[in-house]
């Protein structure tokens, strides 16, 4: 069978660059390894799973509502994660549903099995020992990631996991440590130090989440130390080992031993790339199994692109839809226009989004900037809500008040942040957060009490620079009159006899 | 005492006012009739307690995750009115504290009594017998509104209520007639329908809440009629009965009757202007105790503002405090730019928002716009979250694409709201939505999905006209093709002998 455009993987990046070629009336099919894993790791292992086990914890347990209610409600009732397992089996279920409607609606054909490059233009499909051989004359690989398993690891799916079985626990354990202080490993260590397991996170990097504001990430860790969460950063796992009575211990470099029910290893992740049989199409992943690509996402063979998670950073799936969409748009020779300010959310308690540049980027640039903040706390809503942890950071530039970046943790971060997306697209300034209304009570309103927070540093400032103005003038009117002083003592001097 | 600036009434719209004046280094104050009702109707009486009251229900009665966990979860407790007082009065605490640090911290002076009119220049404030007169330049009226009271109505605080002292209610009752679907009727309704009480909606309208998008009044009405909710609209209530065993009977005009435990009278408020003496200022306020005032919101004394609800329309804490400062800058000649684009919230249950113009404007005023709409079932947040129930519009140009409004229904929408108004605010055109990325998984990518099937709309629509350029083109092709065979016909008829 002959494709107009061929794709491999039916995660987002997938998903989303097929319907675009099929809405261009292009032939299109799109090959996932089996009907159940449909949606891919993003569907049944990563985003989904873990931001519903992140809705089902924050309800369940109360936590948002903590701060009016007390800890009464706090832990008011045990939680099971077979529970936790039943509302993300019910999304999951919900969302392939949409999915595959969507490609069926769009006329995208769907292959289960193996894919497996056979020449730079043909795929072999494999299920159950049936082979069937599909061409394209364009190919989209968005086969995705899996976790990285290092040998010496001896993951167990018991006792030590990685972060694609851990929602695989029986039952939630006393203690936790977790390995790998990144975006997963940080969302599912504080998820389950609210279920009140004792966790203990483990990196080696003396900071976490590098590419985050710093002030939002001691938030977070201020949040996270306060559920009882222990960091150990700057430390090095040599190796683990299991014990007897089903615990496991951790070696560290340092020396140092940590002992813990369960494990979770999560140290970065690997291109789901092996099975693919690249070099017949003429790639070579690299060796984390990622597929270099250029701005287009066009792989070294150009007819062939990378999209999603399997060229690596930033790893996210509203990202993986836009390189869906965009690869499409270039191979199909479309217009497309870039996202202008792109947003990043992660998904902890509280949560944190951000968009354009940090401060310490700024500084490093050599960007005169300023800041303007608002915390939730000063925010009726965030009374309301009873969730007052959070801020927001507006940081713009010293002489044009333009928009440089904005951060924000807390409830609702991930949806507000877009306003700050779409004032920045547009090159706007700090005064659009002054000038304009928000509606009362919401979190949006952080962006108008941090552009006054700004304006008012802005303010003082100036008037600062006035008064060095006016002390310097003060300063050349004494040095001035000291020196007609000086000259009519010269002038007396010179008259006297 | 002689003032710069003299504010009336410490609500949304007096408090931003004084300290917007105090930035501007003027000698402020503030009058409050006493140290409890600082903050106003909106902070005791109007939006913070019912929002508040609104978060306690959604939370204490498992309503925002019923799609997932069932009815199990639905009432999983019986909640008293007590417990929504004492959230009200945690969170009013917390406020008062926070407006009066404020105004404290910004050096305005706060004086507590009733505020008369001497001159148009001179207060008096009469507290407990005191009575002090204060003058200034300038003079800020924002006392806002109370509650509609007509004489024939039998209010008495324990069966018949208004919307400022239903919060007094004993115990949550059984039935309530709201009478009034005006945007504070409707609010409370569907909270006391969320509580099991049987709450039946009467309104001499035939349609509630006019200013919104129909569609989404209806989705409004199919949720609450869900809930048990009955609505009798078009129907005037001619008299309020107090019946034996504390029951109220409501006479329709229509000859219906309708008899409840509680009845809450909720039809309109009128400004709190009476004990003002505007007639010492030169003022007259009209018949519902309203003050007119211009665009700049100078009274017809031009040194007397008005601001908030007083001045009448919309009534939002929102809006009030953009009029505060609005009447601020002008009053001392400071630049101020309008918000360009003004949102409104209703905070029902689920949540409604707005920006722009809705269907019917447009349609009446002969613009060609079409629509993109995106349901939350759609969005992967709004599975997760459990309450699929919500709908996003977007409203744009035909031609040029830019958007003329965005309406909105579920939860946050009062929040996501705020990207469509500053992507109006730039002018900006529904590819932007397509082309900007959004953190996955939220409710804003409801923006993007709106803005595809608009755009696919379009394109279906481009496609009908090509069709019938075609057409139109193929008719002319038969027609000249026919009067060419005439001709032929004929110069053959002619060739013949």
């Amino acid at each position: 069978m002959r494709y107009d455009l061929l794709v491999i993987g039916s995660g987002p990046a997938g998903q989303k660059g097929a319907i675009a070629a099929a809405k261009l009336n292009k032939k299109v099919a799109i090959i996932e390894r089996n009907q159940v894993s449909m949606g891919g790791v993003c569907l049944h292992k990563g985003t989904i799973p873990s931001k519903t086990m992140r809705e089902a914890i924050l309800h369940l347990s109360g936590y948002r509502q903590r701060d009016v209610y007390g800890d009464r409600y706090r832990r008011k009732r045990t939680i099971r994660m077979s529970e936790i397992r039943k509302k993300v089996a019910q999304v999951t279920d919900h969302e392939l549903q949409v999915i595959q409607d969507q490609l069926q609606r769009n006329g995208v054909d769907i292959y289960s099995g193996e894919a497996s490059f056979l020449s730079p233009h043909e795929v072999q499909v494999t299920q159950t020992g049936e082979k069937i051989t599909l061409s394209a004359d364009l190919l989209l690989i968005g086969s995705g990631t899996k976790p990285s398993r290092p040998d010496h690891i001896p993951f167990d799916g018991e006792c030590i996991f990685d972060s694609d079985d851990i929602l695989t626990l029986k039952e939630i354990p006393r203690s936790m440590i977790v390995v790998g202080g990144g975006v997963i490993g940080v969302e599912y260590a504080i998820m389950f130090a609210i279920l009140g397991v004792q966790v203990t996170v483990v990196d080696q990097r003396e900071n976490l989440l590098g590419f985050c504001d710093q002030e939002i990430v001691d938030m977070l860790m201020y949040q996270a130390r306060s559920l009882g969460m222990v960091f150990r950063l700057g430390e090095q796992v040599t190796a683990i080992d299991r014990l007897k009575h089903g615990m496991a211990v951790i070696h560290l470099e340092s020396g140092k031993r940590l002992v813990s029910e369960t494990v979770l290893f999560s140290v970065g992740r690997v291109g789901d790339s092996e099975n693919l049989n690249l070099k017949s199409a003429g790639l070579e992943p690299d060796e984390r199994g990622r597929l270099w690509c250029n701005e287009n996402h066009q792989t070294w063979s150009k007819h062939i692109y990378g999209v999603g998670d399997i060229v690596g950073f930033p790893a996210l799936a509203s990202v993986a839809v836009e390189q869906g969409r965009r690869a499409v748009c270039h191979a199909f020779g479309e217009q497309f226009e870039p996202c202008k300010q792109m947003p990043y959310g992660l998904f902890t308690i509280p949560e944190i989004s951000m968009v354009g540049k940090n401060e310490r980027e700024l500084t490093k640039e050599k960007v005169p900037y300023e800041v303007g903040v608002s915390r939730f706390s000063e925010i009726s809503r965030g009374t309301i809500s009873g969730d007052p942890v959070g801020m927001l950071k507006i940081l713009f530039h010293r002489e044009t008040n333009k928009i440089l970046g904005v951060h924000c943790i807390g409830e609702t971060a991930t949806e507000i942040v877009h306003i700050g997306q779409a004032v920045m697209a547009f090159d706007g300034t700090l005064e659009y957060f002054r000038d304009n209304v928000f509606n009362y009570p919401t979190m949006s309103e952080c962006y108008r009490v941090a552009a006054f927070d700004g304006l008012n540093k802005m303010n003082i400032d100036r008037m600062i620079q006035l008064d060095t103005v006016a002390e310097e003038l003060w300063e050349e009117d004494r040095a001035a009159s000291e020196l007609s002083m000086k000259e009519e003592a010269a002038a007396e001097i010179s008259v006297s006899p």
